[in-house]
């Protein structure tokens, strides 16, 4: 199940940035599950990890590593070797030296990325033996074996790109994704890899892209779990002709306006791919008095099972909706100066159902397979969005007969 | 489906304390759907209420009236007087000034309660219609017929009714509730009902109830909703031998903890009956540093529906257990430090899997209808205790489907 059209897009080539996929045998015996991406010299490279206290083993090495000036990332499938203790940072440390001596790099240039089963020990001979064969294929033009090489639970790859213009040159900015869900501990997990060929120092590399992971990748849920795996990354290869782009820049702004709509792409892919989903939900929350009560408001409508029943049921049920709003934890809030909308269709006003509304209408827009709901708190001027899926009979069989 | 023996008790008469039922037609046709219940002059009356910045109307008015030495309770069922605007309070007032013309007594005397559909006027004629009935039946021996009167998707009627001993005579303390989850916005709410022959003053007793809900309704969730009506009253009629209980004394920490125990047995019927339950699972949480963290990890474990699938297809899928602890928001917490047990198997120990684990051995806990989690965070001396259930293709369905 998956709302909405999600067709593998094609995928302008990143100068610069090549990608090896190969089949290590992990789990998938068919489909390639290994990952290499290599950056040219003098790229920079960016990343954002999960804020989940039990990191995995290779969230760790990545982390460290991520200062090292990484020319590689090192991906599988199949294992997130999380709650490997010990044994899984010697796991993710060796992959990365294996890796290293197939490309007679430094080992320390090396990011490694799990996503799979948690708590088996990492097939590190596997993955070994699969490195030599993913190195070989290494091209600008793999994106969609790179898309699906990642996957786990995903019943489709999901990639964006996009090209834009900066000062007459052209500058590409791609990105894959994958997870059903925020989290699947026993399949672990989010990850989203970007790359372009635009020329832009580490530094701001970095606030550019956990900006644009604040407005995208952190504003869906599908389950309100927060993976121990959850990794983003922006590669920038600086092989565009276009000049380097600097802090304050009109530039600047053009490129991270671009990034945040490649990673708003992908996010929005993921919960269309979200388990067992059958609707795709956006909550737009309007009149907060700041962003983060906006969220807040947003999340708690996202989370709640109840609400997420009644969209799966195409019910309008609003008192579900209200009664989410106000247990988020809004101080003060009036519950006269609330309204709710689904789509145009005003449903909730004065602290009650609107005089105007009707069951008839609330249904039309209830039976649709993309819904807004807007939440209107009369409170302020800020305003943000939250993508969800709804909660389905598919979601609680995907959840409780995984492992039977 | 519920989870274990849910047969209602024998309920010790409270002297002071007589309960009246009857059927107004709201939403029921054979069972009564009103309950009075009268308290004789001098009793004293404390209650708390939801935390949802969206109180339903009854909430409002009953909070209102506490403060004017409380007299009766009017609790319905099948509307729940929420999302009603202005209107809704005008009727919460006028059932109160109905009750209170039948029984000659004060309207601010009258506490109201509501629970079941959102967003429906109250039908307060026919809630006036069966007030005499329901005062003429005024005994106090009609528990059951309370107990029964005030549910809504409840499957089972639940009770408690201990007799204490204080100075060496017997004091009763009897409590009803209702709610088979911590919200069903369209048939809200969770409500709890206590009653004792003790005297005792209103502000004591009031302490008593705050500290012993903290304890018991506030541990448990079933979806992590919370209600617009959410109510739980304590009410003392002074009618026993026993002296008053005073602060501070020994007698008033035997009565304490009685009150509390009826608590945490009314609230655990609550989760048994949860929307469709099929396990009951105690979250322990030790070694924490505050209870407020024990509280937190333990809700996070209770709220992730990945660990509540799980449970529903009996999976000893400690990953999910783990990663819900880990995303809890507690700093500085170290994966190495914690262990995690079901019931008395060991299954993380040292960040990993425990080596002496086996799965037959988690297996078989799993496959219990009530299942212990223990969490030992190695941070501190807290414990704290989180009850929820599992979520089940039945709670999809029920929530799914209930308007349809």
């Amino acid at each position: 199940m998956a709302v909405g059209q999600c067709s593998f897009p094609t995928m302008h080539p990143v100068a610069g940035i090549t990608l090896g996929t190969a089949n290590a045998g992990i789990k998938q015996t068919v489909r390639d599950d290994i990952l290499v991406i290599q950056m040219v010299e003098h790229s920079s490279c960016a990343a954002v990890f999960t804020q989940n206290a039990f990191c995995a083993a290779p969230v760790h090495v990545a982390k460290a590593n991520l200062v090292h000036s990484p020319r590689w990332l090192l991906i599988n499938s199949g294992n997130a070797n999380a709650g490997t203790g010990e044994q899984g940072m010697q796991d993710a440390l060796a992959t990365c030296a294996d890796l290293a001596e197939v490309v007679d790099g430094l080992a320390a240039q090396v990011l490694p990325f799990s996503t799979g089963v948690i708590g088996s020990p990492l097939p590190v001979g596997k993955i070994k033996a699969a490195l030599r064969e993913a190195v070989s294929n290494l091209d600008t033009d793999n994106w969609d074996k790179a898309a699906q090489a990642i996957m786990t639970t995903d019943t489709f790859p999901k990639g964006v790109s996009r090209v834009i213009e900066i000062e007459g040159q052209s500058v590409a900015i791609n990105g894959i994704s994958k997870g059903a869900g925020m989290i699947q501990p026993n399949m672990a997990t989010m990850l989203g890899f970007m790359a372009t060929d635009a020329k832009i120092g580490q530094a701001l590399l970095q606030n550019c892209l956990a900006l644009a992971v604040e407005q995208s990748f952190n504003r869906i849920t599908v389950d309100g779990d927060t993976s121990t795996n959850d990794a983003c990354v922006l590669m920038a290869s600086g092989c565009s002709l276009a000049p380097e782009i600097t802090q304050g820049s009109g530039n600047y702004q053009i490129f991270a306006d671009a990034v945040t709509a490649v990673c708003k792409q992908l996010a929005e892919a993921i919960v269309r791919d979200g388990e067992g989903a059958t609707k795709l939900m956006r909550i737009v929350v309007e009149q907060a008095l700041t962003d983060e009560e906006a969220v807040r408001v947003g999340k708690t409508i996202a989370h709640s099972p109840l609400v997420k029943t009644a969209f799966f049921a195409s019910d309008p049920n609003w008192g579900r909706i209200l009664a989410a709003v106000g247990r988020a934890g809004v101080e003060n809030m009036v519950l006269e100066d609330v309204q709710l909308y689904l789509d145009d269709v005003c449903i909730v006003r004065n602290g009650g159902r609107a005089d105007d509304y009707t069951e008839e209408a609330g249904q039309k827009v209830m039976n649709q397979e993309e819904i807004t709901v807007i939440v209107k708190l009369g409170r302020g001027e800020a305003v943000q969005e939250v993508l969800t899926c709804d909660l389905s009979y598919e979601y609680v069989k995907i959840n409780a007969e995984y492992r039977t």
